[in-house]
């Protein structure tokens, strides 16, 4: 897209436009494909157009969390890897919290990323062939696990890497067992159906705060309050080994963790490929490649 | 108790030794009294003697939890209350988030805290007239409501206040909904039969800091991690109005609260009149009257 193609484009979701918030409502589809297409059946299908989410209970085997455990051990233990920009490393302990990228990094989340039981799904859910956004494996340990406020990704991914519509589906698979006390994933049922626009400007590489903590794309206490009493909020329990699809516009957050007892997932976004990336809607420039990939090659190809 | 007999007294659960962390069995019995006291019957004390607490579904009315909101809305507001180390005030915000001595501060707080619905109940746990040892409100705001680390209450009053043996109950009344997902009590069930001795010695005027955050009487994460293998963790939610009683040295705590929706409680410590506090067991001198009472006058006397 040209710069002044840029300039004149029609924007339905505006944000960050230096104090003018509102909710406004989504324009567009949640559910693009049909109970036809398969693997998930209607009544799947319409509890993720009114929820905004859907659980799986065992999407991989035992086996498979344990691979990804020993693969994550590996990626924080390469030094490669700690001193890559895609690696964020949490100062005070020098433990890895996060490795993005993972569907480029790893073979074996690059399988997991392809694999037909995630990507079919995408496709049915997005009526399209799907690419991969952004991937990244989280590690949530005991005792110290971070909070995360409330936020919609498409809200950033909008602003901050450019793509058009909430046409994009969050896939988190477990990899340990989420108690409503080790700081699982919270929505808010049916807040996917509202746009929240955010308040101020993108700082400049916001990125390097927001994958740790949070700035811009944070909507205010007040219209959270509002969507509270609106939707209340699910607190998604699950085993290791089972899933959350959940709507790029869902309105989500975690509490910390003291418990003992740690979290993580394999975290993989796809988006469709008819809804690919342009110039970023609220920032100066797009954020790099491994938030928001540039590489559009349908997932799950042979 | 003289210098010379606090020196020679026998210290069954000894702490804060510089270096000497174990985990011990407890010497004192949890249930004190019999079901033919009443209010609570058999099954409820067995429950309480294997779990170390107890849920109240419904212990005070809609309207007495409004009226605790008010006195508290009431207190927050009073300069001179806020004037007072008793009060704890949250820096950033400005906003109360602790009153002690609330049974002395306050009339409606010093009704509830000698109402027979209360007193009965921690009479028959203990075996004895009771007496109020500490008491409090707290509030815990929503979005940003901070994580409580786990410890055992009766540590730090052994070690602070000099209180001789865990013959102790705490009563958390909800002023507000408890929810998996706003930071409520997490309490290991059974934890309350082993005693943990903490590493450290006790800094000089360390509830000034132990009030707000935690240093000196947190046990060691690898001890935590085997307690919450043995014992796991029971999510104490409930509706406002309603009670946990829980014994003083049960293993407890809370994760913060990103959610819109805040948590308060009136909490009230009642300790046995046969167990009064003599000279703390590991600190210079004991904490001040609002924090462990030198008032043993039986509570609920007309």
């Amino acid at each position: 897209m040209t710069a002044t193609a840029t300039q004149h484009r029609i924007d339905t979701y505006p944000t960050r436009n230096n104090g003018e918030v509102k909710v406004m409502p989504r324009e567009d589809a949640v559910v693009w494909g049909s109970a036809s297409d398969g693997p998930l059946d209607q009544a799947t299908l319409d509890g993720y157009d009114a929820k905004g989410y859907l659980s799986i209970d065992r999407l991989v085997s035992d086996d498979e969390v344990a691979e990804f455990h020993r693969e994550l051990e590996r990626l924080s233990k390469d030094p490669e890897v700690r001193a890559d920009e895609r690696c964020v490393i949490e100062a005070s302990s020098q433990e890895v919290r996060s490795v993005f990228d993972v569907h480029r990094i790893s073979p074996v989340f690059k399988r997991i990323a392809n694999d037909p039981r995630v990507v079919d799904r995408a496709r049915q859910l997005l009526g399209s062939d799907v690419y991969i956004h952004q991937s990244r494996v989280n590690f949530k340990p005991g005792f110290e696990g971070k909070e995360f406020m409330w936020h919609s990704d498409f809200e950033t991914w909008h602003a901050e890497d450019g793509m058009p519509a909430p046409r994009a589906v969050s896939i988190s698979i477990s990899m340990t067992d989420n108690y409503s006390y080790n700081g699982p994933l919270m929505i808010m049922p049916g807040s996917h159906r509202e746009y929240v626009s955010c308040d101020g400007a993108t700082p400049e590489d916001n990125y390097l705060k927001s994958l740790v903590m949070q700035g811009a794309g944070t909507p205010s206490k007040q219209i959270l309050t509002e969507f509270y009493d609106r939707y209340g909020i699910d607190v998604l329990e699950g085993q290791a080994g089972g899933a959350v699809m959940f709507d790029s516009n869902c309105m989500h957050a975690s509490n910390g963790n003291v418990t003992p007892f740690p979290r993580s997932n394999v975290f993989i976004v796809f988006n469709s490929v008819e809804n690919t990336i342009e110039e970023p809607y609220a920032a100066a420039k797009p954020r790099p490649e491994f938030a928001g990939s540039t590489d559009f090659t349908p997932a799950g190809q042979p």
